[in-house]
């Protein structure tokens, strides 16, 4: 894809992920939303999470009719979307990026939009309505959030100097839980502090604003951090598997951090490693 | 103290706090922090913390000159706080709560201003100047935000339905440590998910609004949570000691939640019971 072309999908992408911001916000204003549970309790989805979606494929399908589609929602609804990364143009979505924050009237919601070409996000856009901030990428120039540039705090390579996020609470199997605390336990005392917003797109996007320095999350779907991910290597953060290589988007499990050294060490401090089905 | 007497004082609470905020967003524009630590190495302060107390103060005296006031920098700095409540109007200040999120640019970071007579709380102001939020409450006339009346989700009942608030990581002696983390095991698999921003009284703020639904602290301080507290009770929620009954302003521990259901349910769910020198 040459530079135009990427500039191209980059304006579509802005575009279509305004017109969901909208639609979330009208969804939440006219009040009472339609939640059902997807495997289990804690794993919601409602109809505007379906409705976004389907109005996110169908506008960016009329620009890129012959680009792959990759969506959350679309595993259950068939709205036509894949499995899996190909080397193909892939537009991989999550329209409610937050779904329990966007039901409990939390502002910390978004939608996730990423295109990535040969396997990797070339394009990243993470739009917050609530929050009013719009967070883009594009591969080579850099990430802005409202058209300004941002960058992670590149300088923090040490825990001891971080401020980390987080996401206790999320496991239904008990040994994940155990799991889960005893790496929180491993960490969490040796920096500054742990945070959580509740939205590993938004999460991602604070590393790469420089308002918090390193995460870790084991589960988590190629929608929900291939955009973010973009936007925080761009912003001059890294983006690591858990186990301290490069980050397999399909694999379900990532650090993010503002500099290497800092990710590596997350890394080496981590006590459990988990392992879930390939996306 | 007549009506007319509080909303004079919820007047210059409100312009003091905007005050304040407009210090801290000098200070950081400016850049480079004076940091220095309290009595361990995450309990920070800046120099902005002390300047902008000694600013509070200075002037809530001209308004006020016989009120007592306590301050959370004043131990140190000789500003001219006092310890412990009594009867008599008292001014509670926390001039940075979330000072760790001030120092890391990230922008959940307020001034606390409460009045309390009678030892309870009858005026909370919290603003927030890098979200610009301002929450103020008056005793009996409800809780606002930029203006605008806000409420507790007060129809939230039990912890399944709950978004909780926690903040594992700020205690330095290993014992409190493995009781932290015992009671977020006791709680967060039972909620509805764990969210922390890192300001407690920002916190009391989004359970005020009915974007979370319930938190506890342990070894948080008066000017922590009087305000918040305040602005929480104002909005229809409630403020317990974490062993159920009411709130002790002064013994540094506290569960707020959007209904006493809630709030009773987090007390009996809790597993650990941690205490801490009175302020």
């Amino acid at each position: 894809m040459n530079p135009e072309q990427l500039l191209d999908c980059e304006r579509v992408a802005i575009q279509v992920a305004i017109g969901a911001g909208a639609m979330m916000r009208t969804a939440r204003q006219a009040g009472r939303l339609e939640i059902s549970t997807k495997d289990f309790s804690k794993d919601l989805v409602t109809e505007t999470d379906k409705q976004v979606e389907r109005s996110v494929f169908d506008r960016i399908r009329q620009h890129f009719p012959n680009h792959r589609f990759i969506g959350e929602e679309s595993r259950f609804e068939g709205i036509g979307g894949e499995k899996g990364l190909t080397s193909e143009p892939t537009w991989i979505i999550d329209p409610i990026d937050g779904t329990m924050n966007f039901v409990h009237n939390n502002p910390h919601t978004c939608v996730s939009i990423a295109l990535a070409v040969g396997g990797q996000p070339v394009v990243g856009v993470v739009y917050g309505p609530f929050l009013d901030k719009l967070y883009t990428a594009r591969s080579g120039a850099g990430a802005r959030c409202n058209g300004q540039p941002i960058s992670a705090r590149k300088n923090c390579r040490q825990l001891s100097d971080a401020l980390v996020i987080a996401e206790p609470g999320i496991f239904k199997d008990p040994d994940d839980r155990r799991r889960d605390l005893a790496n929180i336990n491993a960490i969490v005392w040796k920096s500054h502090g742990l945070r959580c917003n509740g939205s590993a797109a938004l999460q991602l996007c604070c590393l790469a604003e420089g308002s918090a320095d390193a995460l870790w999350h084991w589960g988590i779907h190629v929608w929900d951090y291939a955009a973010g991910g973009l936007i925080l290597t761009e912003a001059g953060g890294v983006v690591l598997d858990t186990q301290g290589g490069p980050v397999d988007w399909c694999r379900r499990r990532v650090i993010g951090a503002s500099s290497l050294e800092l990710g590596q060490e997350l890394s080496a401090t981590l006590v459990e490693h988990l392992e879930f089905e390939r996306d």
